[in-house]
């Protein structure tokens, strides 16, 4: 039904994009794919997302729906049969949405690695450093995944940004998430990169590399022109 | 039952756990309010919230859901049928859920506004403004509250964010929320506050507003001293 059509709007640059995407493609739900040129964003993105203007918004029956962690419990509650990404347990389910909270506010610490140098760069990585430590030791002792035994959106949440962390360690020079420090994010990191809907999505990771490599210099060349 | 005792540690000071007490009340929940020292944290607390160590905490049947804005969504799955507080379509849940998100990210302007002064709150203001105008031009426009006819979620989120922006406003001598300038918002507020639901949970106005000046000076001088 054309009322049924659902429509990502993004950029495969974009870890939020993806996380989306991942999720689409675990629920089996068929979409369509646009591409945002974000230096001269479509009319049809700042009509769909007008308070914010950003890109991932997923069009479902002609309705829009934005910010990357309130589409996926979207997807979920649309498709909830089809692969379960959140916990029937209510209880489960709020500590499933507390680690999506915590890594939300928590991720900003790696882009702010990317963006700077110096000072500014220790404390973002030290920031982020924390951030896997808490994840360490208190999120996936004796668990395959978040959840349990199976992929949800928790994983989604962290994995796609530990993806492009790792995009990001190699722009920045400076290893994050090291394995001796981190075993149960590294063993956990390897399931969830075996999933073949994620590896489905996952961008080309030396494509990433360059791009996010002349992003830095053009970053660290405005803000030293800003300075 | 015993494990159906619902307990909330808390601070009346903390518009966090007021948020979570008014949806209490709006469910009819019967729940035990055991008020936490912030200055000396209880073990218990610290038990139940080991990442931030920090109020609201709900214990529901002996397990417990951290964080205000999950503790929300999890007394809305637990008690769905008394005054549903997500609206039931999808989308508009996703709206609704569009803008807790939205409130919960830039409500920080207020109490950075409550902390500091000269140009870092000026700052402040200016984004606590900035905030109001796009609630005022986006999410109100023909409607009672921000799901339409019933006061639900989004409206304990910022209702009791805007209770507190106005005893801060007194305290730092500075009016933010303008009736002339933000008419929809004043009326919702109106509103809102006559539920009587809220009015039990609000704590006193005057109480409140002492408690912050006396905060203010305590905060300033520790800037001031470290600084």
């Amino acid at each position: 039904m054309e009322e049924e059509v659902v429509k990502l709007f993004g950029s495969r640059s974009s870890p939020f994009c993806c996380r989306v995407e991942c999720a689409l493609k675990l629920k089996g739900v068929k979409y369509e794919y646009i591409t945002e040129d974000l230096s001269n964003k479509s009319n049809l993105l700042l009509q769909y997302n007008p308070v914010h203007k950003k890109i991932p918004v997923l069009v479902h029956g002609g309705k829009a729906v934005v910010e990357s962690m309130i589409i996926l419990e979207y997807i979920e509650e649309t498709w909830p049969e089809v692969n379960p990404l959140l916990p029937a347990d209510l209880h489960e389910r709020s500590v499933a949405r507390f680690w999506m909270k915590f890594i939300e506010d928590k991720c900003l610490s790696i882009w702010q690695a990317f963006r700077t140098k110096g000072e500014q760069q220790t404390k973002a990585i030290a920031d982020s450093l924390e951030m896997l430590k808490t994840i360490e030791e208190h999120a996936l002792t004796g668990k395959a995944f978040f959840n349990g035994d199976n992929i949800g959106l928790t994983d989604l949440a962290f994995g796609i940004l530990v993806y492009w962390s790792s995009v990001i360690e190699v722009v920045i020079k400076v290893k994050i998430l090291d394995a001796q420090t981190f075993p149960l994010i590294t063993s956990w990191k390897q399931r969830f990169m075996e999933v073949s809907e994620i590896k489905d999505c996952l961008p080309n990771y030396d494509e990433l590399v360059t791009f996010f490599k002349l992003r830095r210099e053009i970053v660290l060349a405005a803000a030293a022109t800003s300075s």
